[in-house]
């Protein structure tokens, strides 16, 4: 048996569904060649004699995946939170990117970065990158000496930038993303590349029609923006007057979802039902980035909605839109959100539980990586240990609410031990 | 001079007005017998040989203010967030609060909070205890020596409670609030007393009538809840069928502010036209609990509109309706609140500003504290000393950006320094 076989031994809890937690105390969790093989009460004669790790009273749950972030934004991440999403990047976000042309920049931010999603309960994350193509690639050599499991994607952007940040033409930035896709090709197996254009005000008819020939050539995954807030949506239907809403924008050059194009759209606070509609008929996945959608004043995005609806949502710290790489505090985020989307908005829909905001953390965001985010047999092994000895109380508490107060109340002080595909991180 | 004159040196901050910030890099902030001095670019010659703290490149801001929290509910926050406040205080909190009929629990329980509330950036707070004498003046006890200066509510409730927390009748709470005042009397120099109704239901008229009675020959402050849920409010007009609004519900005893009855009212999610004119004519304190309101799907109060309108206003953790102890952290969910208010329900009041949460936090809520929350010349010298050289970024900030930082990603191991009328607590 190799490194990859071996089991951890604490309380175990995933989702069994969206609706329901599954708990098992003092348990077993067996990972064998880097898929989890179960979860038992006594370990199987099978299994007698692998390396175990016992985690004593510890919670071990799935590590959590951030389906949208963008790594050079958490430099600046925390301050400039005073104007809504198209101001925000004129002022704060463009000129912030645009140092990533000077390397040095570069590898100071993206190391603190690196440094920092290492030491989170993440453990797949989607991630946009700059137009820069040496600085991405530096963020992709960081990245996977992490051991976390990530998509990077340099950003694509030919139009409405500013004067430093901008590619000259459709031509420049197709060419520089072929450079990128040719430069990186076999370098990496944490890490791949996956298609950004930035979203539809950056990027002119020409620049789509030819990324999404590379997207059909190379089957690369795609992720974009999507309904965020009111002024971009407006702003995107005189851009694209022909289009009924704002995915169809996307869906005109073939780089919204189906089967050979895995897309993920970010936020989806203002689909129309016949945006939900085509979302849900092209699997495409959304991201829910809560803390950012509050903290740049664009809504509350209708998460109940979209789980009961059936499509593929999972959530994302939208750093620097949001402020917290925590993945656990985005299941906070996203609980409270909707508790507010169900009084001030839609009463019909009831908020979030604890369940499905954990769902959405898990198995909801991590099926985008393939057969992740559960310890369901056949998954691939990641899990996160969480120690909660360090949130004291007088009391004792279920295992349920042992996850909750981690939600709220953790950190990274909480994370006590990670495993990606079988892969020991700490 | 004494201990208590002495010079801090680094980047002083405070709130000029709700709506500007003071900053001075490098200087040199006076405390003088425990009040401040004012703020100097090079240190006066009258003080020339005071001891000097010099915190380096540290921020210096005004200590905070929590004007509402119960320090029971701190043993279970971040459990049971999955009901509105009815259910949730019969379900959760009235079980939990039962608790502290034993001393022992109390002390597990009320030195963990202690503890924590000394950490805090918190410098005075506002605090309900429960109904029980003994386990109060036990908090009382530890309060007193964290050096913090607080308020402390043994709580009034005479119906509508459960089985295991209700006092039998007024008489006999009225009797428990006497003995509790006679036996703390004189005791303590850090911690203080606050008549405490629970809310109108849990208090019979004449409960309320013979707290007023107490309230007018002690003169001590009152606090309470008001307008926090919908269905509150409709039992509260069912139980007071004359009342016009809910502040009517204490004012008829008496029991809502003016010169000689100083009054904190959490909430006033929900208040009308009427009740703020009261409000604002009574001088009451509006504790605005941002955290607590999302997590009980409360709604969000109109804060900014309390603000512009001259109310008194500041910000409350409200534990366990509130996760968070965190000042720092209730001032980013206040702006974060506001801004889906904003965008949601009232597109006439701009959000919050990072300048005008921060005043709610330290002069907005300190005032009900006296000359505190400001370094002005003649005030408290409440400080806190904010380290943000554990939030690795590879720019530089203005104090500004640092602060808004610390707001929204700064935690206890980020305070390094407190002082709370010139005694330095660490």
């Amino acid at each position: 048996m190799n490194t990859k076989t071996f089991a951890l031994k604490g309380t175990i809890c995933f989702s069994a569904s969206p609706q329901e937690l599954s708990i098992a105390e003092d348990s077993w969790l067996v990972c064998e060649n880097g898929r989890c093989a179960g979860v038992f009460p006594t370990l199987p004669e099978k299994y007698q004699g692998i390396p175990c790790r016992d985690t004593g009273s510890c919670l071990i749950i799935p590590g959590l995946t951030d389906l949208h972030l963008h790594a050079p934004q958490y430099s600046f991440r925390s301050t400039g939170m005073d104007l809504e999403l198209l101001d925000w990047l004129n002022t704060y976000t463009f000129p912030e990117e645009s140092r990533y042309a000077d390397l040095s920049y570069a590898k100071k931010a993206y190391r603190i970065f690196a440094d920092d999603l290492k030491k989170s309960a993440t453990t797949r994350a989607s991630v946009f990158a700059t137009l820069h193509v040496e600085a991405t690639e530096l963020l992709m050599d960081l990245l996977e000496q992490t051991g976390v499991k990530t998509l990077v994607g340099k950003v694509n952007m030919d139009r409405n930038g500013s004067p430093v940040l901008q590619e000259a033409s459709a031509g420049e930035s197709i060419a520089e993303t072929e450079r990128w896709l040719t430069e990186i090709s076999g370098k990496y197996r944490n890490t791949a590349p996956i298609l950004t254009p930035r979203f539809t005000p950056s990027c002119s008819d020409e620049l789509m029609r030819k990324l999404s020939e590379i997207q059909k050539r190379t089957g690369l995954p795609v992720q974009s923006h999507l309904s965020e807030n009111p002024g971009e949506i407006a702003w995107v239907q005189k851009l694209c007057p022909t289009t009924h809403f704002y995915g169809e924008a996307y869906d005109q050059f073939g780089l919204f979802g189906g089967q050979n194009c895995p897309t993920i759209m970010a936020h989806c606070v203002y689909s129309t039902d016949q945006e939900i509609a085509l979302i849900k008929e092209r699997g495409v996945y959304i991201a829910h980035c809560p803390q950012s959608n509050t903290n740049l004043a664009s809504g509350i995005a209708p998460a109940k909605r979209y789980l009961q609806e059936g499509l593929n949502i999972g959530l994302g710290s939208d750093i620097a839109g949001g402020t917290s790489i925590s993945i656990l505090r985005a299941i906070a985020d996203a609980i409270q959100a909707s508790k507010l989307h169900w009084r001030l908005t839609d009463e019909s829909r009831q908020p979030l539980s604890l369940e499905e905001g954990f769902y959405l953390a898990t198995a909801g965001g991590g099926s985008f990586f393939g057969k992740v985010g559960s310890f369901r047999e056949g998954f691939e092994f990641d899990a996160v240990i969480l120690d909660d000895s360090s949130l004291p109380c007088p009391r004792t508490f279920t295992p349920r609410e042992r996850l909750e107060r981690l939600i709220y109340l953790g950190d990274e002080r909480n994370i006590a031990g990670k495993y990606v595909e079988g892969s020991r991180i700490f």
